[in-house]
């Protein structure tokens, strides 16, 4: 299969997706399921950790799936909806936290040395915020495949499961314009309190989203004319690294509210999440409402709203325990057990 | 303050008790709150993660926690009640299941070498089930203080975290007995399918708890009671195990439904469970009322119903990774961000 990305505009890249995306391997997502059956538990009684190890099966292609390596991707944007002053943080803490990042001295930075993943930080034009998109389109159609490509690329080869996260002051903002514009409802049913907007912060996100959706009036099935739209790079990105992943059978972890709504722009394209988990339902209210929307079921459940790839970082920590029971356990037939 | 255990008798033992037990260090856990919103992420945004820093450092006595040495105490015993038919699986399946832990075969073992515990393996008097408790009490008083003295002796020294766990066949009957003794309702409220029953089998549990509860008639108020009627050694000796800890300030990550059952016996005894985190919500239908009659949030909801501390072994996972963000991070004026 050639390479989705990059792509030289839109009607090119929605004509390589419609050609398909690779499938999970059935046969070995069978296998592994019976392989299930046969340890030493009753049948089903390790809930999502059995459920996982099938899934990890299926795209890894192999009855007993591992992760030797495992990469975490944080994209960095800045957004031109600041101006409307939809968050209480300046727009210099986006580049503020990725030296942060690049010093060692963020969340993520713990987790992926917690969880054993390899963190890459990966910028985009952070000195050129996207547009206004209450006043215009956040990207050109050019900028967005740009930056899909950038994502894309950022993936690294040989690795068994990628991790996606995000960094953007504003950026709640576009992910509810970009979760309003998929799935209908007000935005006051996606806007929340992000990074911590109080009441009145949060009704404003919700009124320049209606006007964003106004002055666009977007095709909720056309994902790419909404990142153009409602940008940002960061998400476009997100949506590149899910594709790249995608082409090489990696199965990714979503993180929050932010990044379940950039890769949500992929859903309108049949399947192109099937390889993707969520890895926790934040505290960002529109989140399990987005969750619902995509069929995902998260991971973790633990109030965090944080970002940068933190909850997909500890739901790696619960694949891999999934995995190392599937991989590990003794058969009733190994063990002389009886009732297997 | 002189050990809880062994004990001479209940009485001596409820005299111990009612002189109180260690509190948490409010000085220290106030001291990693504050930490905490220095750190670089929006106040709050780590949700059960910055909790639980703050949890453990209260019970360590410092602002920054570590876990050096975690221990994962998995007690076995066999039950009487099992002559009523309660269980698809044969009793000699405990020791069977006993024999996998010590070669390493189950998946206690898997999740342990995961998340970085030493696993200890208790056999108590498989040979010698408890009685029936449908036809006169379980233990008697000295074979619980036994039970318990011995939970207590199996906390290793100098670990800072303990998790608990059982196996026992039929045991899933004596958790929704002492649920239902100590906290109402009917047996069909407490009740489950455990290790498989069927709906049939489920109706034949509760039953049997009502008969139990007709004949014995407990005091809510007298969990030593209600584990001398009911059994069984292991729920004792995860008693026994609980205090041990409290004594020596280390935290405890309890399991799923018997192991949360079994510690519901203490909750009569003031603040005895302050110590214990649930790890998870399992999927045995009581679980999660018996989670909110004591007033505890599980860490992870992953539809297990193993038991073995299984649940407990992955939540250690989450905690290592809260302690990892709150030792590790930079805070706001370490790292040069605008807005701490």
């Amino acid at each position: 299969m050639d390479a989705l990305l990059p792509a030289p505009d839109f009607a090119t890249l929605k004509t390589r997706l419609a050609q398909g995306l690779p499938a999970t391997d059935t046969v070995a997502s069978k296998a592994a399921r019976s392989r299930q059956s046969s340890l030493t538990k009753p049948p089903g009684s390790l809930g999502t950790l059995e459920e996982m190890a099938v899934f990890m099966a299926g795209w890894q292609g192999c009855e007993r799936p591992q992760i030797r390596q495992a990469q975490a991707l944080v994209f960095a944007g800045n957004h031109g909806i600041c101006a409307r002053g939809v968050n209480p943080y300046p727009q210099e803490v986006t580049a503020q936290m990725v030296a942060n990042f690049r010093a060692g001295g963020a969340a993520i930075n713990q987790l992926c040395r917690t969880s054993g993943a390899q963190l890459s930080v990966v910028e985009l034009s952070l000195e050129h915020p996207t547009g206004d998109f209450t006043a215009g389109p956040a990207l050109s159609e050019s900028e967005v495949l740009e930056a899909m490509a950038q994502g894309a690329a950022s993936v690294a080869t040989g690795i068994d499961v990628l991790l996606l996260g995000e960094m953007g002051i504003g950026n709640s903002t576009v992910a509810a314009a970009l979760a309003r514009a998929l799935f209908g409802g007000h935005a006051r049913d996606w806007a929340g309190p992000g990074t911590g907007a109080d009441a009145q912060g949060v009704s404003l996100k919700a009124r320049v989203i209606e006007e964003g959706l106004a002055l666009h009036q977007p095709d909720p099935h056309d994902g790419l004319a909404l990142l153009a739209a409602f940008g940002g790079r960061e998400q476009a990105a997100i949506c590149g690294a899910i594709l790249a992943a995608r082409q090489a059978r990696v199965p990714v972890i979503l993180d929050g509210f932010i990044c379940t709504a950039a890769a949500a722009v992929l859903h309108p394209f049949g399947d192109a999440l099937a390889h993707c988990l969520a890895g926790h339902c934040s505290a960002e209210p529109g989140h399990k409402r987005l969750l619902e929307a995509l069929g995902l079921r998260p991971v973790l459940a633990l109030d965090m709203r944080l970002g940068e790839g933190s909850g997909a970082a500890v739901a790696l920590g619960v694949l891999r325990a999934a995995l190392a029971v599937h991989d590990g356990m003794a058969t009733f037939a190994e063990a002389g057990v009886s009732g297997g």
